[in-house]
């Protein structure tokens, strides 16, 4: 029956939305792993590490083949190696791969020369090794790349998916949306998007490329099952997204950290959801040849919208909830347009969660439960974007 | 004397375009060359090499000197080098700063994964390294990076300078031009512009990217003074651009290689020109923290057009000039809108010459004198885009 199963390959599946991810595709999917563990060396050079200590990504298999019966195959290698890559692909034929395996995290990228060189080259020649490895095998492969929502940047106009019908001087034309990216990594993100929009169409690669909002979340239904099956949950500064970030500073009595005024908006989506996205498209495959942008994300809020849900939510746990505004680490727009499109989706058939009281809770709950074990020192930003 | 002079470091100044310039500057600069000369590794490996044989840069100062009184230093290194480059900025500490050290051909990257992965990695982290090194050190450099007009693409609306006014849905914002480069090359010198754009205001930089269109030509004032002093003319379908490689075939009595029906476009530069409009860049340096982009060409021609130009100077030297369309290696649109700006450099000053028979007459008499040492095999394009 396991013979039967399309092969998924999984890049970076021992990650924040990888291994949720890779469980979560292990029911349908004959799912392989495969990951560097660098992601773990980079937590402990910025001295972040995750709320609840993760057991390594073969224990993870483990316990969840005991739970649930379902095998996931582990291989640990950097895809930068592009033997490694080939050798892979070649041997598994995946009929799709979800590239989740880059550096994530746009404070990291910007701690120096190192880091931004670091970021760049780790996440292009990933991307560039896998593409050029579906050509070279000759193999019909769905590649399923996760971008960010930050490629765009914040423009005075409306964003539309990947592509934007400009008229100028008496022509049209529809051509890829001008991006903005703030940071060494958005930028890498926007390389990647750039190589793959110029390869699939000659190549005739089948592409989705993902451009995702701010994750947050703790759980899913697979990270429940048993103990030892949560995901790295990130509250740092360097790899923790504000949302996480600020229910940790709300659980410890701690002002949230604003940076700016907090009248920026950025698109958000659960944990849950972001697979439920990657679910809808890997059901519904791009054409060969066909590059396809989808705008993942469910709302959009300023910060200071964000840190006003987690105070209402907060009360009920009777946490005193303080918002403390810090100078800007970042460069980025104060007030400004913000309308994204996440139609593509939609049509698809999206059916989104809402950031509601009953999601803070659940994350909430489990923060009190190891709230002793934050690391409180890597809340507060020390990477800054101007000198 | 010459401590009064400003200070000018020239990266890639061994190379086509780098050693005319870096003759050109000596004398209103104190210049200092600094290049890896891989470029002649990769001539080799592509069994491409210049028409003339070319004296190695330390023989290249010393005639220079010899014959002009100036003086130019030379460093040997690669720029990828961050330890080297930091080093050299803080010794040096320079004025201006010209860029010319990235791989520099589209067909080169576009061989293999290897050659794609080298040529990106290569240009992303030489300019990294320098911006870096700039802002590290603290200096106030102005950095002049040599962009390509194939950043752009051939989109159905005219060309501006690096950015775009775009009115869509009743707003309005000034974007980055959205691009289309066409190849790995391309799509490297587009990443190095995005992480100027985005670098440039936060740590003050200045920063000047010009977008050159194909250049072409043999001689400079310079390069005529004496034995030695030439640049390295290449003609080969890899490092050979149109004009040079359609004035070899010309010479030999070989069929001018168009690819595909030649209606595509293309914008044009001499040789001299492009040293002109880097001499106006420089002498009118942008703000503090301001990134601006110039078109650097001069005019615009089919790949049809180039030919019958060039089939019409032939006459003159009693060539029959065929032409010989072949299957395009390439991915590049045939029939297409085609409308650059360079009012910049207009605006500037810049006083352009046409190509004209003049100009061929030139670059024919060259060629003749070394006809018999033309490299037949590598005329022919061998590496295509698509599978």
């Amino acid at each position: 029956m396991k013979l039967a199963m399309r092969k998924l390959l999984i890049l970076g599946g021992d990650g924040y939305i990888g291994w949720p991810a890779s469980m979560f595709f292990s029911s349908t999917w004959d799912v392989t792993i495969i990951d560097s563990l660098i992601k773990r060396e980079w937590e402990s050079m910025t001295n972040g590490r995750p709320l609840i200590p993760v057991p390594n990504i073969h224990e993870r298999v483990h316990i969840w083949e005991k739970v649930s019966g379902r095998h996931i195959d582990v291989r640990i290698g950097d895809i930068k190696d592009a033997a490694l890559v080939y050798g892979l692909l070649g041997q598994l034929r995946p009929d799709a791969v979800i590239h989740f395996a880059e550096q994530p995290s746009a404070p990291y990228s910007m701690a120096s020369r190192d880091h931004a060189v670091e970021t760049q080259m780790n996440n292009v020649i990933g991307t560039l090794n896998l593409i050029f490895a579906i050509r070279d095998i000759g193999i019909d492969t769905h590649l399923i790349k996760i971008g960010t929502m930050g490629e765009y940047g914040t423009p005075n106009i409306d964003i539309e998916e990947g592509f934007l019908e400009i008229a100028y001087k008496g022509r049209k034309d529809v051509l890829p949306f001008p991006k903005q990216p703030g940071s060494f990594y958005h930028l890498s993100k926007v390389f990647d998007s750039q190589n793959l929009l110029f390869a699939a169409p000659i190549w005739g690669l089948r592409v989705t490329d993902l451009n995702q909002g701010v994750v947050y979340g703790i759980e899913t239904k697979d990270t429940e099952c048993a103990e030892g099956l949560h995901t790295s949950f990130h509250y740092d500064s360097v790899f923790g997204t504000v949302i996480n970030r600020f229910c940790v500073q709300a659980v410890l009595g701690f002002p949230l950290t604003i940076y700016g005024s907090g009248s920026q908006k950025r698109s958000f989506i659960n944990l849950s959801d972001s697979l439920q996205c990657i679910h809808l498209s890997l059901e519904a495959p791009p054409k060969r040849g066909e590059y396809r942008v989808f705008n993942q994300f469910t709302e959009v809020f300023s910060i200071f919208e964000v840190a006003e849900i987690i105070e209402q939510a907060g009360a009920e746990f009777d946490l005193q909830v303080e918002i403390a505004p810090l100078e800007n680490p970042r460069a980025e727009k104060s007030d400004h347009h913000y309308n994204p499109s996440n139609k593509n989706l939609l049509n698809l058939g999206l059916c989104q969660k809402n950031l509601s009281d009953v999601i803070l809770r659940e994350i909430f709950r489990r923060i009190l439960k190891y709230k002793d074990m934050v690391n409180r020192e890597s809340l507060l930003p020390r990477i800054k974007w101007r000198r």
